[in-house]
């Protein structure tokens, strides 16, 4: 340290990068400043000015980076574990702070597509590859038919599940966390038997 | 007519009910304001004051006004037809200007449970309603196994279509529209064969 000007602040980063995603998430990018930003994450303005060159340059930043996170991990084993797992996770994202932050991105990316469509599109193609993998998997094991579309189900399993959360009154959202596991399972199935899957045997 | 005054404007509310939707679908609640509305239905602001006396009450009249006409209609006969004209119409919903309105009110109905929540659960049940009589009338008629449930059979079309055209990159719409009819009829078919569809004889 030098004793003069201010000490580097190691967390900045991630803390603004938090604060922006919660920020994004309640307000959407029309409601999006780096001042807000700011206040939130307890930055100076110069540091953030100093970093970020415009509120463009942040959210697109804070979304990569946050997405590349939130990629679902390599899954191996039996399908309908597999499956189960994805769906709770893509159930608890909702939930947290930041759970609006991805939703409302794919919205916008219709009216931005220059400003949401790169780090959405990076996101989408490792995740839709991720899951492909997992579905020819079970197809070559024998629990699911040759020829059995991956985006089918993937797009069955997160859409069943992103409408079911959207069109729940917020009022009712606990009652849907009490009977999370039921939900997903019976969302798993419902998937499951479109597709013919067959158990594995013991 | 006096002769003082203005004339009344007797296309004055639809036209701001269109400009507040139009708004809305583009830039959400966050950039939402009267004034922005009146420019865009060319509307003097003494008028708009005069007629809704807060954004609140603009937003929350125009999606209401707008939902109730958007309702599906009550559809009979076989079951296959009705889930390709409800599939469709979802699809098509998405690609009209006021096409993120939904969407966009569904995200913020989280946020402002208050200023979207009673236009948005209206619609919503008055759309199980008339969706459940569908799925209950095919069970009727054998075109489905007993015990079938409506809301997974309907959570899972919309959803499907939604989280399809959410993750379909923007460049990418014109591909999708292109092959919108075989589109639809996968997904259908993918719902039906989930709950053992039995296609009625001739």
């Amino acid at each position: 340290m030098s004793g003069r000007g201010r000490r580097p602040d190691p967390g900045l980063e991630s803390r603004v990068h938090g604060a922006a995603l919660e920020l994004y998430g309640e307000v959407g990018w029309a409601g999006f400043t780096i001042d807000a930003v700011a206040r939130r994450a307890r930055v100076g303005k110069a540091a953030m000015y100093n970093r970020w060159e415009s509120k463009d340059k942040l959210i697109a930043d804070a979304l990569t980076s946050w997405l590349s996170k939130s990629l679902p991990p390599s899954r191996t084993g039996p399908l309908r574990k597999n499956l189960l797992d994805m769906a709770t996770d893509i159930l608890d994202s909702y939930l947290e702070p930041k759970g609006l932050v991805y939703l409302r991105a794919q919205v916008e990316a219709r009216v931005y597509p220059e400003l949401f469509g790169q780090a959405l599109e990076t996101f989408q193609r490792e995740r839709i590859r991720r899951g492909r993998a997992i579905v020819l998997a079970a197809i070559e094991r024998g629990e699911l038919p040759g020829g059995t579309s991956p985006a089918l189900v993937l797009d069955a399993l997160a859409g069943i599940l992103t409408n079911h959360f959207l069109s729940t009154p917020t009022s009712q959202i606990p009652t849907l966390l009490e009977h999370k596991t039921k939900y997903v399972e019976e969302t798993v199935d419902f998937v499951l038997s479109a597709v013919g899957y067959r158990a594995p045997g013991p």
